[in-house]
């Protein structure tokens, strides 16, 4: 497919057919993904691929239980690794100095830009993709199950496998709502009100409104959805991964 | 071009014309960027673009003075971004709870994942591009020169336009040193020496020790060109961006 029409085809896919990835696939998908830009091509990322009914019954807590982490295929988890490269210096008569955040940073960039690469690369094969928002919610208990060493720190996850579903596309904000020229143009609320009165008035979202008790979509996001309670303690058990791995102090 | 085969092109281009960008072109490469998967479809990401001489002149500092941030006809500063949302959820009776890390976490993993949808694109219509690491260094210089708000982070910086360069393919490491099956497999003195002796025996490499005065490549990159101390001084600074911009305390 002309990639430009792979980009625009995008859905998240959360339901799957049985049949499984052929090993070659997937190795010219991953392959795909490691041709994505990286910090000084130092590769601080690494990929751990869950095939097993075992391992995706273990993982699939770590992701609020969401049945395709047993169903898919295959589950990615993308990595911000600087294990590899810090062992590649000690025995290189190399110290390396990446304990800290901003290399952190630098590995969860390099990750991430790999994952969407593999994404695409999916996608352009037919094969339909979730990611999983869960996994930096988790990342402690996914630590302990994929057996991760100081260094590594998972970032994102993603499901994968042939559709058994066709949705249609999700909205999105027009384009001038994200897009600033030159300097970054405030909002105001009359621009706030006009960027986001067309997904307002949705039929889906007016749904999740009525079904959610609430009197606005914002309520459901902060109220139910992405909580304040729960983002300060999933921050806390975050921030203290990053002090474990050896990114922070 | 199909998909597989533009990924599999990828070069970072340096070096370009000083043909434009059609603004329309623009347009569409930026509304496939906005096609990638983001958490709940809240799309918790800005990016900036430069084109103005001025604003170009502006940011380049920032980057350490390299020249493409003046040549390339078009600068993206793709930001986490939760001001907008903020907005949205304040003028709409809900408390928005995204002061926090895992917020700025959520938003800089939209922000990368549009990044590379944005590169995908680009590249497929014939244009270069090159990720400046260097954004996440000079955060606070880069809010106060597009005058981003709180709530509003830079992530990465993409140079774009026409190539005036013809790159070979760049060195990857051999897909089992990036790629783990079920769980994390630990590497020891024998795998490292093995996975990174392709790489070290390369000419490009040998010529990068020799030049540098070094014994080792791993040297280079820990003694010239990710320095502890640099890494170290720059993580200070992204921590005090998150702190004033309002995602950690």
């Amino acid at each position: 497919m002309e990639t430009i029409n792979t980009l625009f085809s995008h859905r998240s896919i959360r339901k799957y057919q049985p049949k499984q990835i052929d090993a070659e696939l997937l190795k010219e998908i991953l392959t795909a993904g490691t041709r994505a830009s990286t910090t000084g091509n130092m590769q601080v990322y690494s990929i751990v691929v869950t095939q097993s009914d075992e391992m995706k019954e273990k993982l699939r807590p770590c992701h609020f239980n969401q049945t395709m982490v047993t169903e898919a295929p295959v589950i990615l988890t993308f990595c911000a690794d600087f294990n590899r490269f810090k062992k590649w210096c000690l025995q290189n008569k190399a110290i390396p100095g990446y304990d800290n955040f901003l290399s952190f940073m630098t590995a969860a960039i390099d990750a991430l830009l790999v994952a969407q690469n593999v994404c695409v690369a999916a996608e352009s094969k037919g094969i339909g993709i979730c990611y999983l928002g869960t996994t930096i919610y988790t990342a402690q208990k996914i630590i302990d199950i994929l057996n991760l060493p100081k260094g590594v720190v998972p970032i994102t996850t993603v499901t994968m496998g042939y559709p058994a579903e066709t949705p249609g596309l999700t909205d999105r904000l027009a384009l001038d709502a994200v897009v600033h020229y030159e300097t970054y143009s405030d909002y105001n609320e009359s621009s706030i009100r006009q960027l986001y009165s067309e997904k307002e008035s949705m039929p889906l979202y007016q749904k999740f409104v009525t079904e959610n008790g609430k009197e606005t979509l914002a309520q459901v996001f902060t109220d139910i959805r992405y909580k304040k309670s729960d983002n300060e303690h999933f921050s806390r058990l975050l921030l203290d991964v990053l002090k474990q791995q050896g990114f922070i102090e």
